[in-house]
């Protein structure tokens, strides 16, 4: 698809692109759903439909429309909230002083808080400080009260859920998977702890790249097999998640190197299935959606089977997402409830020797990215820049959802980290 | 399937078993999904899985599950309930009486009321006496904050919106459909009015025929269009609903004879939405769900590009369908708010002649059953024994899911006509 061809609205062109990788994509003004009129209209046009089978919802532009509308495109499950009222967030304006701060990107180039927003493709963006909403804006397609995909924020719930289960007693991490799931004996899981499953630290022969144009990655054919992309006719693959999993070698040492690898989620969540006889959308219902008095129903995709996804499925509103967020700055404690537990907040905030992620200095634990930040922040990121950034030490929590041109997180880095960073020095002071 | 391979637990086997045109079938009890372990397990036993891609999730006794799982199976739109409070009915529990209700089925045998209810495999009952709850009762898969397939009782729902817009003049059901859709012209509704439409009087080229075991009725190329039935690789036809429509040829004369094809209301949504702007899916949150202060949010089906399938895509909890019942008999009064025009209700139950459906002596009106009985019932109806039942001279609403092994819903009036009767006459003393 070449510029041209994106339907750009009568405004200057080529003040509307931003360039990566050598490729101008519109910006994200430009690229809002509505004015380009995406799925708009009964049926919408021909060249502004987004469908499941034309194998793109999730390309730009169409996923600034897709994905706060992923049910529409894919089975899902629900995740009920429960039936008590939803809990109150007190609020504490702050939106003219935080759209003016200024920072410095890793470029070196001062940016706007505010336009930083447009320029990383925010859907949405709720911060908490606190406790209270300082700051919520909404972009594009999403709404208050629609869910959008969470990608791989996913499994930072997965995570706590599945730590919470070890220190408990329900789980043993230092057990082999084998020992949970006996169908992955003679898998690359046959001796991997749950603990390095947890950490990512397992080594599968399993690539995982989501490069732009590129769907040769074996990520892109666990999608086919689990259900979120169409299956090709010449496909002869796997054709359930677990049935994917199944087929994975080893490859390389477990337990010596991070490596990043969301059919780990997936395996983790099968052994929390497993054990509890509990889905992942019915844990996350009774152990978080229902006591944290979330606003709305989540939902999960599932497999060609009714398997949820955690290593990526989860939806959620942005104020959810956000009392996800605030649980986890208050250690786990809502409303005099333990939700889950501290000692295990604790451990994923001491993360791991940041030297097994030298090139950005994070560390991970327990599906939680550590950067050992001057916040003694710990954050869920997924694909395409959604993001919950939990500061203690500037009591603030971040829950973001974008729709960036390119799927992986350094390009929203670039600017996010050193904005979130800003945000929580101002916040601080 | 033969019967030994249902699983049938231990128990008898042949008092578990009811006949139907000279088959037989597990009976409600034993048919029950927990029971049968249908979708149990992380992943669920190989021969107790329910796919899309089967073909086979409407069937008997899969249907038994996926009628209280449609979302888990396709894509489907939200049905928002907004930020409001539900609101709450009162109760006055009357289950004893009722359980113990005696009434003869059209064949003259004796039955209970409860054992009524296994019998025609009901998943679950709401009644309302004079807007209370004096009996609710849960089967099966079903649970009260879980949304169920409402087939063609979803007909209804949209027939009372559209039938609500022509009184305020925002359509004009003498209007032929091209007037609103000019994509329709050349096709069948080319002479058709939006009237003829509404009340199921069109001369269509169209099978729908639901007989066990033949899926050679148009009717189910229709699902295939509309994302409802998998693709079959040879399978060269309509890939949405609307090219669907547009490829319907005209047969016989308009207005002179009922004749039920649900593709007609998939028309009478499309008007609306061309007219006014907004979604199926959109007009059943703004006129309905919120205003009603529905439990929890209901969902529809959607079509490959997204369009929420009116002729028979609702899913919605037992409760907020009562709710939707209770609205009618109130004659579309809610809190004060006339939500659906009074004179809207009065025309629906003034119903047609009935000597346009000789065989059950009903008739039919935008989009509603009449009986014309002694109750002034209104019936919305859908496969597999779906149904509300709106009877002002007993005060009474019953809000119904069943999950049938045959589809047509005369093998569920042989005993559920003559037991809601009875139900209502007892009622009225």
């Amino acid at each position: 698809m070449t510029d041209v061809e994106l339907g750009v609205p009568l405004r200057d062109v080529e003040e509307s692109m931003l360039e990566f990788e050598g490729k101008r994509y519109l910006d994200g003004r430009a690229s809002d759903p509505r004015e380009l009129g995406w799925m708009r209209g009964a049926p919408p046009p021909k060249d502004r439909r987004i469908t499941f089978e034309s194998d793109s919802y999730f390309d730009f532009p169409q996923n600034r429309w897709s994905l706060s509308h992923m049910r529409e495109l894919v089975a899902t499950v629900n995740v009920w909230r429960g039936q008590g009222a939803p809990s109150q967030f007190e609020r504490s304006d702050k939106t003219a002083d935080i759209d003016a701060l200024t920072f410095a990107d890793k470029d070196g180039r001062i940016r706007r808080f505010d336009e930083a927003l447009f320029d990383t493709y925010a859907d949405g963006i709720v911060v908490l400080h606190r406790g209270r909403i300082v700051y919520e804006r909404y972009f594009g397609a999403l709404e208050p009260h629609l869910p959008h995909a969470c990608y791989s924020v996913t499994k930072s719930y997965a995570g706590a859920l599945t730590a919470a289960f070890v220190h408990e007693g329900v789980l043993d991490d230092s057990k082999m998977i084998p020992h949970y799931l006996p169908e992955l004996r003679g898998t690359a899981w046959q001796d991997a702890t749950l603990r390095q499953v947890m950490d990512m630290q397992t080594g599968l022969a399993h690539t995982e790249e989501y490069a732009p144009g590129d769907r040769s990655s074996d990520a892109w054919t666990y999608r086919i097999a689990s259900g979120r992309r169409p299956r090709p006719d010449s496909y002869g693959g796997p054709r359930t998640a677990c049935d994917y999993l199944r087929t994975v070698r080893k490859q390389g040492t477990h337990g010596e190197a991070f490596a990043y690898k969301s059919i780990n989620t997936d395996v983790m969540a099968w052994v929390m299935a497993r054990v509890t006889g509990r889905s992942f959308a019915q844990l996350l219902h009774e152990r978080l959606w229902s006591p944290l008095g979330c606003e709305e129903d989540g939902y999960v995709i599932v497999d060609p089977i009714g398997l949820p996804l955690a290593g990526g499925g989860l939806n959620a509103t942005l104020r959810d997402l956000a009392r996800f967020g605030e649980l986890i700055r208050r250690e786990g404690e809502w409303n005099g409830k333990q939700l889950i537990p501290a000692s295990v907040v604790h451990d994923i905030q001491e993360g791991d020797h940041p030297a097994k992620l030298p090139a950005i200095g994070y560390s991970y634990r327990s599906q939680w990215w550590v950067p050992h930040n001057e916040l003694g922040a710990i954050e869920a990121r997924g694909l395409y820049g959604q993001r919950i950034y939990v500061a203690p030490k500037a009591e603030m929590v971040i829950a973001r959802f974008a729709s960036h041109p390119l799927a992986p997180a350094r390009y929203n880095d670039v600017i996010s980290v050193p904005q979130m960073l800003a945000l929580g020095r101002m916040l601080r002071e």
